[in-house]
């Protein structure tokens, strides 16, 4: 037994989703997502299945098997070399065959992400096997993110911060530019700084543009007087960062200085609310407020923020109807909006890691009210 | 009723639609998917459903309805001016209410996309309405392009032979650069070039990396001598083009000639075999037995193409194992490749259409043996 193989991250995670199993009288897991797989295993190729035994143990993991196809004989030795790996394109069918074999009566699978279609074949292929849900248990572990996961998001967060510096540093925010092109400017100063990829579509919304709240670049100009919203990301060995800002250029107006005071009150009442335990839906009511409170509760049009990771969407979601609370190392984005529709809209966003004491700020890129 | 609406390509492909339905003896299909969805109303949001009656006609689709949440009110009045919205966060849920309302019975749900969960949750809370599976339909209509998506995948198509071009005459592959540096200057001229995206992460592969079918660029430097296989495409108008080239770099060895000389000739036998009716079986055998011939059979990977169009993989699927035969109006790519382990591999791949006569190519850029 590998000391090694042991405190590898994926073998703890392993480890802690047997928990998890056993918990709930399964007898295994077959794991179909592939960033679920991703997390669990190392492997990222674009095809795979994974088989958790609920009784194997960090070391001695014999009945924990993950499935590939032909394509990733090299690279499923390279990524995952503490598991058994089986070859076979269609790779959940071989796997169940496998849970058949080994008797395994109860077997959970990821019914929020396998297909009506895939159950029922499932089912006829494997009649030995009683199929449970088990929705969302990896993602429930991935909602904390272990030292190694948040360095990741650390460095996402570090590149997308030096990546805004050098645009606004070089004047790549002024009249005349289109959103397009600033968008992939930033992409392109991104890549410059070590992303692996982007974390979603840059948004860049300018004047009008920028009440909408998921606005994509168009050959629209950039005026002077605009406010100019980014949202945007790196990511970073598949860990996504998320933060927006909003600017304006050359010269503001006092409508757009209140806007941008109100958001930015909301934004640290909204961060200043992360805390282990709290609520959700505290968290989200902690910023709402300020902004109801200054009358504009109805333009503030979206949740307050959402977990980030693996993917740029994930648990928890902090909104008015949200339920849970907060985890301990979950990292989590806040980030109010108010949008005047036809005329302009401030939208603040950070990454934060859940701490014990005051949350951790991943973006550092300053806050301060900016004409550029 | 308005011309304009009946001649409205996504208009027709209701129409189509519901000749479907009606042979299924459905009443109607709750569309999910949203390719699909963007298929046939021109809507691109990220959360929307879409109920299609059997019973409606052009003009006057009355109990033909989009739903998206309140983030798109704008875009989806602009984008689908000629059916009704409605405007619910939870989509799908609003759609079935509508459905029980209207007294369809027979409702078909898309099950190769719908989850298992989900469709749990719709069969509690729509208990009126029978949830029929009725996989692929909108697929299926998919697979045949109107002239109109062949246009944008024809721009598409010259978005990356230019760039290419681009790469080739500013020297942009040469020994000492690595596969990323060139990956993300190609993906750069690809939006120079106009494209809104591209089609999926740039495959550059050097020396023994280009014998890895899929392999992700590195920081490993392009040498003389080398393979340098290039697989990359542009989306415009959501419309994805797919090419693949290999390049050696300097100077070639008499292996490196007979290889590609090998693949080029299975390339053009399974170009040659693109018509109308035939089997995509007897296609992907046309290119494959100029390599069995050969006697590398073994190492020729992967099936020979696939269809292409608001995914990158979509029908048909071109294999040793597929079933059907080709459509005209299909678009396709045709990319055979021989991989040494180790050493080096070549794939060759076009996009084509499927036409009557002889297939239209969309990919331009040359084939011919060449030494950068």
């Amino acid at each position: 037994m590998s000391t090694e193989s042991v405190t590898a991250p994926t073998a703890a995670r392993r480890a802690r989703l047997r928990e998890l199993l056993r918990e709930r009288g399964l007898d295994a897991l077959l794991v179909t997502d592939l960033l679920n797989i991703r997390y669990l295993t190392g492997f990222t190729g674009s095809n795979a299945a994974l088989l958790v035994a609920a009784a194997d143990e960090p070391g001695t993991e014999d009945r924990t098997v993950v499935c590939t196809d032909g394509r990733y004989l090299v690279q499923i030795a390279e990524q995952v070399p503490d598991l058994r790996a089986e070859i076979a394109r269609a790779s959940a069918p071989r796997l169940l065959e496998a849970a058949a074999e080994w008797g395994f009566g109860k077997l959970g699978f990821e019914s929020h992400v396998v297909t009506f279609d895939q159950h029922a074949a499932w089912s006829d292929a494997a009649a030995a096997v009683a199929l449970v849900r088990a929705p969302r248990l990896v993602e429930q572990l991935r909602e904390v993110k272990d030292e190694g996961e948040i360095e990741l998001l650390r460095r996402a967060c570090a590149v997308a911060d030096r990546a805004l510096a050098d645009l606004v540093a070089r004047g790549g925010l002024r009249p005349g530019r289109t959103e397009r092109e600033v968008g992939r400017e930033l992409e392109s100063l991104m890549f410059d700084h070590g992303a692996d990829g982007i974390s979603f579509e840059t948004i860049v919304a300018a004047g009008p543009n920028s009440a909408v709240p998921h606005h994509r670049p168009t050959d629209a100009v950039l005026r002077s007087g605009d406010f100019v919203k980014l949202d945007f990301g790196a990511q970073v060995g598949g860990y996504h960062s998320d933060m927006t800002r909003t600017y304006v250029l050359d010269r503001a107006a006092a409508w757009q200085r209140d806007l941008y005071d109100l958001v930015a009150r909301a934004q640290a009442a909204g961060r200043a609310a992360l805390a282990p335990g709290t609520d959700v839906a505290v968290v989200d009511a902690a910023a709402r407020t300020v902004v109801d409170d200054a009358g504009y509760g109805e333009l503030f049009l979206h949740g307050l923020g959402h977990g980030v990771g693996l993917e740029i969407h994930e648990a928890p979601g902090i909104g008015k109807l949200g339920t849970g609370t907060l985890l301990r190392g979950a990292v989590v984005t806040v980030e109010p909006g108010v949008y005047f529709s036809g005329r302009g809209g401030v939208r603040i966003e950070d990454t934060l890691v859940v701490r014990e004491q005051e949350p951790e700020l991943l973006t550092l890129t300053s806050k301060d009210f900016t004409i550029v």
